[in-house]
């Protein structure tokens, strides 16, 4: 097989030497890239500077085949990473004009006139290969140079991430003389180091595929990747590890395709046609609002009921006074009457509620920052769980949601099979 | 006033090269170096390869004054920072008993036994100055060649940036002979495009201090940079550039601190004691996520209903059969009833809602994805405004959240003045 495909990430943006962003698009670049046989060996951020800029290309085009850039293609004086790599490659910006009617036409759908300055990116470097861009007004482009290849791209994460995975990817894959497949596997409800020494012996005995964990957020995640000549040889080499894996740790693995635990839960959800409500509390509607990112979920959610006061617990969800008084808004008590009362309201199959205290605010001595209750209700039961979270209020919000829907999920598993 | 001392900032890691994580050492530092008068001109990520790392280190201290360095100080075999940067200047690694004493307790407090390895930790280039890790293994060091400075920090975050504000903040404060003051000018409510050219003469006229926008998500934000001998001067300098570009765009600069929407809002709510509850349809609860976020909330929030179905919007919230069948969920007619009534079923001084089409799925011929319709309802009166955005159903429900914030801040700033 031939030799990985070297790649510089060059970033263009004072935003990110000023600390207002991080560089999110190397990440997203970088994780993409091996999949088509490039490997990424320099990340490079560099200000809005044409000649600390053609310095770093320069560079850049030394010591790797490949250079992609992100921003400064916007329609600002600020934004000149076009005219200068335009100048280094000796090339002229020419009009595309493809590119200049749908700039038009962006600011037509949003009833807006196009301001002169926004013409400046339908300008690109003569020669280059055109990358649409479906969620903003700068288009991206190729430049081919011997054997070298510089890609341009817009700097807003929310456009050049489409950009990079529909154009850049397919452009790559057509090359590529031996391809990297990864498979990514979710796994909730196991820490870091419990999981690695359930499997420790895999990843240590293995080449290819190999097999590397990560843990972020509360979740773990282990990437496995194959390196072959096409994406069947790659799925043959990873399946039997895949297998292995879900065979050691069970339900705990939620996903084999990378994808999150509300598109599982909701997934299941829809496929079993069970349709739920929410009664959140210390969530404040992060749970509803994860959810409800599914599309076509509604045709199982109709709803939720945010009841952050007391006053919203008993009045509108009809938790009873008794209760609240006797065991505390943050109690399994209350928890359990949230989810079967809201079940009932809102006339679904389950209910589910969240009560605890997420912090800075509101411990007392029995009921320290990051004690959570989630209940769930179904028509003959409620089961509820105490969860001892730590972390910040953001942390702890997080980590219940994911909480809660790990619930729902082997709930369904449990149930539905 | 001196130049400005330029940093680049060199962050080792193979995890970062494989996208597994986003360098948010490299934000973080650059954020904070102006303050002591420490420009960031350069940020550089490299794999755990030393002759990779060496080059990179040579070329960063020609470019830069002080080059800070973060990864690789770990105990395992792939941690060879110390190593390649205490041959690259010629100095021995030599064993600092106080850092060594610092780990064993570190791992006696844990219970655990020291592994060999982590010995390697306390070896420190000779004459380093240390810098103490109290949230880890690795301590980090400054070493001083020449004129050059060079700092070597560990890799994990929550290690790091403590090091770097207890310390080496702490270091340069001292050498600094200028300071870097910025302010963020926060708007929302008018594009990119358009504020540029109210204020184009004040971005082109300035040197100190300097102006520069940039657009996320759609909000704008507009930094403004002064140099100064110290923090009052450098205000000085700013708050008549602060004071004209509010003078020009208004309301819609809606923070000067750096704050975002839901802070703001939220602040506005508490400070004049505003009790407040949301309806939200195509948001599913985000809106009142968003606003939960902020600590203290919980004064003048008491909760919301997620109204995802049309039985809920009837049913729960009381919206009448007529309305839906006329005028549809996603109307006007519908959002003012929603907002109306959840201020009554909550008791609360102001109700907002929300109903709109996120897509993928539910367009219809005369209402496209993107038709949002937000309503604001106090004791005597509901307003109503209709948005029309675009983009994917993230975006369209994080503007919507962001056009709802924004509607409750302006309607408190007129009527609470």
């Amino acid at each position: 097989m031939d030799e990985f495909i070297k790649a510089e990430i060059l970033a263009v943006g004072t935003e990110l030497l000023m600390g207002q962003i991080a560089n999110t698009n190397a990440q997203h670049i970088s994780a993409r890239l091996p999949e088509v046989g490039i490997g990424v060996y320099y990340h490079t951020v560099v200000g809005d500077n044409p000649s600390r800029l053609k310095d770093c290309l320069e560079l850049a085009l030394k010591r790797a085949d490949v250079v992609i850039m992100t921003g400064g293609l916007g329609p600002t004086k600020d934004d000149l990473t076009k005219e200068t790599i335009a100048e280094f490659f000796g090339r002229k910006l020419v009009l595309h004009q493809e590119s200049l009617q749908k700039i038009e036409a962006f600011f037509n759908k949003l009833n807006r006139t196009m301001t002169e300055n926004n013409k400046k990116q339908a300008f690109l470097p003569e020669g280059s290969l055109i990358i649409e861009n479906n969620n903003g007004t700068a288009p991206g482009c190729i430049i081919e140079d011997g054997k070298k290849v510089v890609i341009m791209l817009p700097g807003p994460p929310k456009e050049m991430k489409p950009m990079f995975d529909e154009t850049v990817i397919g452009y790559f894959s057509k090359k590529a003389s031996f391809k990297i497949v990864s498979r990514f596997l979710r796994i909730f409800g196991i820490g870091e180091s419990a999981m690695e020494e359930k499997i420790i012996d895999l990843i240590d005995g293995q080449s290819n595929p190999t097999i590397a964990p990560y843990a972020k957020d509360g979740e773990v995640t282990l990437r496995i990747t194959a390196r072959c000549n096409n994406g069947r040889e790659g799925e043959e080499l990873i399946k039997p590890v895949i297998d292995e894996i879900r065979n050691r740790l069970g339900d705990a693995v939620y996903s084999i395709d990378n994808e999150n635990l509300e598109e599982v839960t909701g997934k299941l959800l829809i496929k079993n046609n069970i349709s739920i409500s929410f009664a959140e509390s210390c969530t404040g509607g992060l749970l509803s609002s994860r959810i409800t990112e599914i599309p076509g979920i509604s045709a199982v959610f109709s709803g939720s009921m945010v009841t952050y006061s007391n006053e919203i617990k008993a009045g509108c969800l009809g938790v009873s006074e008794d209760t609240l008084n006797t065991h505390g808004a943050v109690s399994s008590s209350t928890a359990k009457e949230m989810a079967v009362n809201i079940r009932k309201q809102m006339n679904t199959k389950l209910g589910v509620s969240v009560t605890g205290i997420a912090g800075p605010g509101g411990a007392t001595e029995n009921k320290p920052i990051g004690l959570v209750y989630v209940a769930l209700a179904d028509e003959n039961d409620v089961a509820c769980t105490e969860l001892n979270l730590w972390g910040d209020r953001n942390r702890i919000r997080n980590n219940t949601v994911l909480n809660a829907l790990d619930m729902i999920r082997r709930y369904i598993l449990k149930n539905y099979k």
